[in-house]
């Protein structure tokens, strides 16, 4: 399969013809959006993905602009033969409302006093922000999207859009993400916000004509730089390794590598971004709740997106959990939704950084995969009407403690487990029919691998015998096989 | 069991009659220690446990100061009745070196230039807070400490005791704690310590006549608060309610409950704290590693003492696994180390709450219980010679998969599972002699629970025969007993 790059990209202005209503009441004029496109819309205008960025990202999601050294923040899923497989898909992104990469934000002109708004910008909402991009969506045609997709405050993004325009997504895929942002994302977003307001130079928010507050938007980032990754991934990235020194120099300067990088990464950061703009987005990004008066289910009730939601093992910022939240509302009411839980050591940056896990689980998800694609075609059984004693000889012999029993044919009879060997022992029973399960639970080859996983799960059982219209075997799809496959694209 | 305070008491304080060395090879002069004492020592000087404080604590560990509203900080762990039990022991506390509540730290008045320290106060080490606590026992006429125990920053000093002074200590007693600082530890030290010296107010540690920094301080409160708490209890304690008002108010204010029990955190903080000694105590974390040439079992290898580490289950500033480390290399060292592991919600913050638990194992470990003080003693066996058939149909009945086998007298003869009986018709064996394990693993009556919780821990099996010496079987003991006695105490 080929990967290979969209080119050149460049980005684009949407000035909206009128006002932008917001959640507030509010009504924000002279609007623009910044956003990039790769590939091309069909004459359906059925195929168009939009990606929607986190906290601190920007409509520059894949491809190179001109001069540049690094491609796009999303570069890995995006382009020929990628996920978001610009040879088949229409890919927007832009940048979010409040925002400092193109898009109107508080360090935007007010058109009202000439001088950028500060802190007479609205405080704005997730809805908002999805309102905007609903209309830049409208301007470019499309009436339907085929996918929404986000990592981060990318995926509530998502989820908003769901809720908000139910009729205008046909998939949805939310990664490293949360329906309603929880106390201690709330506090990690106001210490940071703190950061920035105890800088003097941030002079409530006027300081676009002096010196901008560069430390504490410096140690609002090495705040949240912290939360992005893993106690692991520091371990391994860092370890206790000292900067520049063989041993502890007993001053209180920097002495770990840790410390050097945390403030790099601080100080760069506030080159490309505006204080002001992280204090409304992580507002933003507090309000955000999707459930309706307290539960979940109802505030996703309306949904009709099929979504993928894809969480990250070692991610403490955003926890699995609150992806299975997500899940789990959605099945109460009877909508399609998978879970797929990413091994990984990153952290919650991972959405950033696994491409390989994303790649195979939203193409698969994108392109419907089925099980006949991945099963296992040779597998042990028995045949029916063997006794106990030779059932027990080939559990014994091969090691296992399930075992499908089949008729002439291939034709699925049922399955025994060793705990139905001691069962039969004590009762007498004599022959396998009287003790194997009948009533097995089985898959069908042109079953969706995520159906196939949903029903493990459900059942806790490892694997499945796939049958077809008349019982026969065809073959065995097993978890293993699914993780496996997961963990081997590169 | 009484459960009561010490009462009133009164901080003392030591001053050193000759300096202070140091790591950093400076010398500190006229050094002071601020200490509580409660209960008696006894003749033999041999009862006295060293209790060490967590970053912010002070010497203040029980009972109360006169007009106090609060008792001290560990008083549910300290009085008679108590795991520390002033009826038995004489319990010391001091404030560390470097800290600000009454032993000499950078607030001090630094004899040299007649002014407070601030930046002039050397960078010290665990090491050097141990050494000024080793003073202030030797002053108090004590040869070998009975216990050293400790939280957090209180269990990196029990560790350094245990290494510093190996003849000194008979038990010790780490909890939620480390055997070395982590890169995400060091991290979240460090943007606390950006915050304080970012405050203008903090002028290079000079504020001693002028504004303390506290807006400054307050933030590096606030961050290590998020960090003592855990995602659970932060979602029991505050969800995601609003302070004073029922919508938001799309305004740049606090809205959450969260965010204002943090600034008040923050803030009363201050009013106890000097900035200074958070920036040299926590250098002095950042600093700790007690492993040598890279090894933690080097580090160890001349410990003395018997160690109980007790880990929180939700601790994720100092995760379970960091406590698992030090009993691993303690083990691979040959010297006694039980690991116990607290279920609790409360994060790091359990060491401070979790006094039932906490009670529990240290009265336990400081008095030996043993295996027969908790065993039951009906269990269900059956006896030697059964045929497979009935020794099927008691497992069927009694729905369980292990059973002990007995001969006469309830002499113990062997274990036997479902898989052995899977395995019996498949190898046509009619006699449970054939199939039965006879090395089966035990625990001894007048065995500690820690001993036995440890043998099930390590062959991964959940309860234990106990045995007589003459192999006949006087009850069973089982993980979970252990785990409900644990939960149940009051």
């Amino acid at each position: 399969m080929k990967h290979e790059s969209v080119g050149t990209v460049e980005t684009h202005y949407y000035h909206f013809p009128s006002e932008l209503h917001l959640d507030s009441g509010k009504l924000l004029k002279e609007v623009t959006l910044a956003y990039e496109t790769y590939g091309n819309l069909n004459n359906e205008k059925s195929n168009a993905i939009l990606v929607c960025h986190a906290l601190t990202g920007d409509a520059h999601a894949a491809g190179w602009h001109q001069g540049d050294r690094k491609p796009g923040w999303w570069d890995s899923m995006i382009g020929p033969g990628k996920a978001l497989d610009t040879d088949k898909y229409f890919v927007i992104c832009s940048n979010i409302l409040g925002g400092c990469k193109g898009s109107t934000g508080p360090s935007s002109v007010n058109p009202d006093s000439g001088k950028p708004y500060g802190l007479d910008f609205p405080v704005m909402t997730i809805g908002d922000i999805v309102r905007a991009q609903k209309d830049l969506v409208n301007h470019l045609g499309i009436g339907k999207l085929f996918a929404v997709i986000g990592g981060s405050m990318g995926g509530v993004q998502v989820l908003q859009w769901a809720v908000s325009y139910p009729g205008s997504v046909a998939n949805a895929i939310a990664i490293a993400t949360t329906a309603r942002s929880s106390p201690q994302q709330i506090a990690f977003n106001e210490v940071a916000r703190i950061a920035i307001v105890s800088d003097p130079e941030w002079k409530k928010g006027n300081y676009y004509f002096g010196n901008p507050p560069v430390h504490g938007l410096a140690l609002a980032r090495m705040i949240g730089h912290i939360t992005y990754l893993s106690d692991d991934s520091m371990q391994e990235k860092f370890s206790r390794r000292l900067q520049n020194k063989q041993n502890y120099d007993f001053s209180m300067d920097m002495d770990f590598e840790v410390e050097s990088y945390l403030h790099y990464q601080g100080q760069s950061f506030t080159r490309r971004f505006d204080a002001n703009s992280y204090l409304y987005i992580t507002k933003a990004l507090d309000y955000f709740d999707i459930s309706k008066n307290g539960s979940l289910k109802e505030g996703l009730k309306d949904v009709q997106t099929k979504f993928l939601v894809i969480a990250v093992s070692s991610d403490w910022l955003y926890p699995p959990y609150q992806s299975r939240e997500i899940v789990a509302a959605l099945s109460a009411n009877g909508k399609e939704a998978t879970y797929r839980e990413i091994e990984s050591n990153y952290g919650h940056d991972a959405f950033l950084l696994e491409s390989g896990h994303l790649n195979y689980l939203i193409s698969n998800f994108l392109s419907d995969v089925v099980v006949a694609d991945i099963m296992k075609s040779e597998i042990v059984s028995i045949k029916k009407g063997l006794s106990i004693e030779e059932t027990a000889r080939v559990m014994y012999r091969e090691g296992i403690t399930h075992l499908p029993v089949v008729s002439e044919g291939n034709i699925l009879a049922g399955i025994v487990t060793s705990w139905d060997i001691s069962k039969a022992v004590a009762l007498k029973y004599k022959s396998l029919d009287r003790i194997m399960t009948t009533d097995v639970i089985t898959a069908s080859p042109d079953e969706s691998i995520e159906s196939a996983a949903k029903k493990m799960e459900k059942h806790n059982i490892s694997a499945l015998p796939v049958i077809d219209g008349n019982m026969k075997i065809l073959g065995i799809i097993g978890s293993d096989e699914i993780n496996r496959l997961i963990g081997g694209y590169a």
